[in-house]
């Protein structure tokens, strides 16, 4: 999906989530109800443009003059809120459209989420609503609320209890329950927003496009996204991809429902992995951070919005416990964090001032501290100085709740920042809301637990700088149409190597004596393989013959196959054999293309036999992928040591295999619609001196039009 | 060690922990000093016994007449703390013995903590209060507190910002500063104590020893303990099963030095799993609640100490929220909870109420909710007499919140808790501490966030009821002294065929004519390996032959091996061969024991290859173990699947298995301190039908004395 996509529909969303004019529909004078609290919220909380109420029963709502329809109010109208029941949406949205409204918010339930009926009459209204350029969010949706503006297109009762603060952090749930629970937990934590929405059933706006429009929001630093599934990935892809290029982080919560889909099931690859897994693969290629609960999804949200990301992963860690320290060292290192030890120069300044200091990193300086509270300040510029750590992180113990340390945590901070304006700094330590928020307003980071303030750094320094995001990858158009149905391994093989995947050298032959001069020309070892299309498990009939040497073995052999294939499947028909050179040594892996239902075309990678099968290690990628992309699949894999040389053996050759994953990849968008599956299976990886990794097997698979 | 160790020690810890009169050695009119701090403590926070202060300089410390000795007072004094220079503790100690003192607390640092010097004072120091009978904590602590006695014999600031309130749980920590932070943090969530104590450098109590205390206690009902390390395992063990005996949840914190020993390092099996994986497995053993951080600490010790345990794993998910109510599935599933969908009567029954409910687990009751709160207990009741889940919890979105919905969320806790008793009863959403703690006295757990209780939930499962602990395993008496060094491989598999291992069928042979009638009397292919203490690695000097069939493949082998092996070490001695049947198919496994530096002999269990050495999938136990323990090793390898029929291959025999592991455990027990090392590998796992598993090579080193 190109990115001017999403220019063109911000414009048009911003009238709706920013809107000047807002008519709530079926207005009530009870503010309790559906149709009069959004009333209410707009009178109450500050809404600065123009409120009208349609109701064709009443004169006036809450001190409103009320109109019958959006049409008689004669004035332009953004945002109308339809608050009517389902079986008047319809006409409310004639309505809407002939009074020429940009945008609507409706809350009625009643639709796809009531069976088949109500989805139709859905997706009427999300057609109708495009046809004449007007934007719809939900139905059964709570709304939205736009906190800077003081926007509170919703029926929520969340606000009316307390209403969360304006910040730089929108947030955007497909469900409302989720939403508002969420809502309730960012006022509870003290959180800001800067908007709040919730898509319900998305007849048109989805989920991937507010986050595209928060995005584009200057309003907005870091994006939270909840998610139950998603109708069209192309465009969640391209709205997280704007997100990644400007910088902002986006958090997510998405629920799977694990039954996969008819589709996906047919797939070898995809019952392996399972759809989830495709999302987790589409958010870690778009440095999404994958908040596993409500605790980790305001966390990791709201330490970006105060922090930002460090520069890179290294960080300094300081503590008065030893104890805590080693507590730290355990999850830094879990994480991946890297706590470089001080120089011996800065060792050696520690231990002057604290002569029983651990003054490595963790730097832990002691209890003496209660004896002199500038050994804190001091020790944190020495460590700063001597390794320029991306990351500062002290555990000040329970001092932050003492009101004599209070001062000297304040100034420490102040200090720091000064000195270190681009250092990620945080302290664990105990602490009043108010205080928080005053170091938090000098970006530091506070945890009352120091595990989750190493955690939540070594997420944010997973992030890249908008500046570092490789070129978004190129989409290939589809210019290769396959033949529905399995291929022959010969031809699966000659597409793959056509598409520059390294295959083995192997010649397709029709008599026995094309076999044996076949053999004689590959010499060494060769196999020889039946080849029909009737036939897919060749070595169930007995059409497999391995470990030949020779021209009277290979002769033998492409009879002896024959035979057995013929005697097991008479009614098949073969195609010859395919005589292949025979690999010794390497590791097996396992190369695939599927389609899934979301995302289309998902590539995957892992080793073969039990890793791919029962331990489940393999590592997927949507297309299409950069280079790195491909790498970065290899490595992931739980099982990459025994790929980079476990054991004593030599590491094969990763460089090719990302090539290799590449071409198929290549390969696969070249094939677009007409490709069901493709599977390399094994393939062999070798070291570069043997010549890297070469396809031995492959399994390809067209899809009817 | 007996549990009745553990009794004796009790009554002496209670003198300390429960005194009816303390003494202040070094006490200071300054009530910020560490030696004023626990006078103005006793003073300020109502102990109710006898109070001295010893002070040759003074005559009286914060209104108290002051006495120039311990001895001075001619009052029984059950406690004294010591707050004196480290150069003054052995002249109080002597004092405090000449009093009759029964216990003394040890704040004073300069002891092991400062260098090797230190460390030998402070083994005089505990070498002299054991002899005296008196019991010592610290030095170098922070002391401890009875919070039900109010006895704060401790110079923390901690309880002078702010008390914790008397409650059910005890808390020991190694570490003075994180003993501060967890007491500040109980503070701030509103935990309650029963007692909190800290170790410091141990001379004489340690953590253990406050556990078994604790354990024993009948205030308490729930542990906490943090640990840095542990001096004596076997103490830690017996402490770790009396609080499993008498139904005590125990929640750990260890932080892992991960750098090895020396001894450790030796080890071929403990390089692979860590000194931390043995004290994993030891928490294993003993239903031990390991925290990976504070929250989960507080989460867990809290949780146990309002909710207890449930009956089983099953579990009934309520939701106003179709997304939350997935998330919940998600973790559910995770954590290996039961969440067994209703009956098709419970459904229809919910369906009759709400069409487009979710009445499966979780049961969705949508947010029909707000149109008639009775719906929540209504539904509730239907799940449970349906399927009489042991856990129950409902995410009742931000309700909790709300004045308005209060009343309703106090009633169903209240009829849910006497209609069902012994239900854990758990609800997600948010409220004031003080509605919380209500909730909690009914003995329902409150999260704000839904699966940090269904992580609690399926970590308090994981405990076992008091009167399911398997009797303790049984210690067997050392009756077996191996000789120093590596011992030749048909000696090892003699010790073990000897011990009930079960052992591949062989034959040692002296000349090449025994070679060939073993290898007659074997029958099927067999292997010839040279036999020869100077050569541990058989197959680097080409000492072994594989896949001979009948007397001249056997005769030749012996000869070819035996060239082989004098061609490359010519001064090596070789006591002939062993002739061996081979074995096709089954699945390579491991198994081993090896000293661990503080439990002693540990047992390993894994599969062969890269699994253990680049996977590191080992699981292991801490000897003795019982049946069952043996069982849950092999079951709790990631790999599991591999031996239970993976690939539609025949699930190998795990009861043989566990079988071969008592068998080994028993050896290695017998041969006591003068077993170094014992390794079975491969030991070859096979179905029943084809004889279980069988040991094909073994290493077994004895240890000097």
């Amino acid at each position: 999906m190109p990115m001017d996509f999403f220019s063109s529909q911000a414009e048009s969303l911003s009238a709706l989530f920013a809107p000047r004019a807002i008519a709530v529909v079926g207005a009530s004078s009870n503010a309790q109800k559906i149709g009069g609290i959004p009333v209410d919220y707009q009178r109450r909380f500050g809404f600065e443009g123009a409120l009208y109420t349609v109701n064709p029963n009443a004169e006036r709502i809450q001190e409103l003059p009320a109109f019958p329809s959006l049409r008689a109010i004669g004035q332009p109208v953004d945002l109308a809120i339809l608050a009517v029941p389902s079986a008047l949406v319809d006409g409310a949205l004639d309505d809407a459209i002939a009074a020429g409204v940009k945008g609507v918010v409706l809350f009625s339930s009643g639709f796809a989420e009531v069976g088949t009926e109500g989805a139709a009459a859905q997706v009427r209204l999300g057609d109708k609503a495009r046809a004449a350029g007007v934007r719809l969010v939900g139905p059964n949706c709570l709304g939205f609320m736009n906190i800077a503006r003081h926007v509170y297109a919703t029926f929520s009762p969340a606000p009316g209890v307390g209403r969360v603060m304006p910040g730089r952090i929108g947030l955007v749930s497909q469900s409302g329950a989720f939403g508002a629970y969420a809502y309730a937990m960012a006022r509870a934590r003290g959180v800001g927003l800067s908007l709040w929405a919730t898509t319900g059933n998305e007849a048109d706006v989805q989920v991937a496009d507010c986050l595209a429009w928060l995005a584009q929001d200057p309003g907005t630093d870091v994006i939270m996204a909840y998610m139950e599934g998603c109708r069209d990935g192309p465009r969640l892809r391209a709205a997280l991809a704007l997100a990644q290029a400007n910088g902002k982080p986006v958090v997510m919560v998405k629920v799977g429902r694990t039954a996969l889909g008819a589709e996906a099931a047919a797939s070898h690859t995809a019952a392996l992995a399972g759809d989830d897994a495709v999302y987790d693969a589409v958010f870690r290629q778009y440095g999404v951070l994958r908040a596993r609960n409500l605790t980790e999804f305001f966390d990791l949200a709201h330490s970006a919005a105060v922090a930002g990301r460090p520069r890179d992963r290294s960080i300094g860690l300081f503590t008065l416990s030893g104890g805590v320290g080693a507590l730290m060292a355990d999850e830094a290192s879990a994480q991946g964090l890297d706590a470089q030890p001080l120089s011996d120069a800065a060792q050696d300044t520690l231990r002057n001032w604290v002569p029983f200091a651990a003054p490595r990193n963790p730097v832990d300086i002691t209890g003496q501290v209660t004896n002199d509270m500038t050994l804190i300040e001091r020790t944190a510029r020495v460590m700063l100085d001597d390794r320029g750590f991306a990351s500062w992180m002290g555990f000040l113990a329970a001092a932050g709740a003492s009101d004599a340390f209070w001062p000297v945590l304040r100034s420490l901070v102040t200090s720091l920042r000064e000195a270190y304006p681009d250092t990620l700094l945080a302290v664990s330590t105990l602490l009043s809301p108010e205080r928080r928020a005053e170091l938090e307003a000098m970006r530091c980071l506070v945890f009352a637990d120091p595990s989750d303030g190493i955690r939540t750094i070594a997420a944010l320094a997973g992030l890249k700088p908008a500046a570092a995001v490789a070129a978004a990858p190129t989409s290939i158009a589809p210019s290769l149409t396959l033949a529905p149905g399995t291929m022959s391994e010969p031809d699966a093989l000659a597409l793959l190597a056509n598409a520059g995947v390294p295959v083995v050298a192997h010649r397709v032959v029709r008599s026995a004596d094309e076999a044996a001069a076949a053999a004689e020309a590959l010499g060494e070892a060769v196999v020889v393989k039946i080849v029909s299309a009737d036939i897919p498990h060749k070595s169930d009939v007995g059409g497999v013959a391995l470990g030949l040497r020779g021209a009277a073995q290979a002769r033998a052999a492409f009879e002896r196959t024959r035979d057995h294939a013929l005697t097991a499947r008479p009614e098949a028909r073969l195609d010859g054999a395919l005589v292949a050179r025979m690999l010794t040594g390497g590791v097996e892996c396992i190369a695939g293309v599927h389609r899934d239902p979301v995302f289309g075309p998902v590539l995957m990678f892992g080793l073969g036999g039990i890793h791919v099968e029962t331990l489940r290690d393999v590592s997927l990628r949507a297309l299409p992928i950069t280079r790195d992309d491909a790498l970065a699949m290899v490595r992931e894999l739980r099982a990459f040591a025994i790929l980079n040389g476990a054991r004593g053996r030599p590491p094969v050759d990763l460089d090719s295999i990302a090539d290799a994953l590449c071409a198929l990849a290549d390969f696969a968008q070249r094939a677009g619609d007409s490709l069901d599956s493709a599977e390399i299976n094994p393939l062999i990886a070798r070291p570069q001196a043997e010549g890297g990794c070469v396809a031995v097997d492959a399994l390809v698979v067209g899809r009817a039009p």
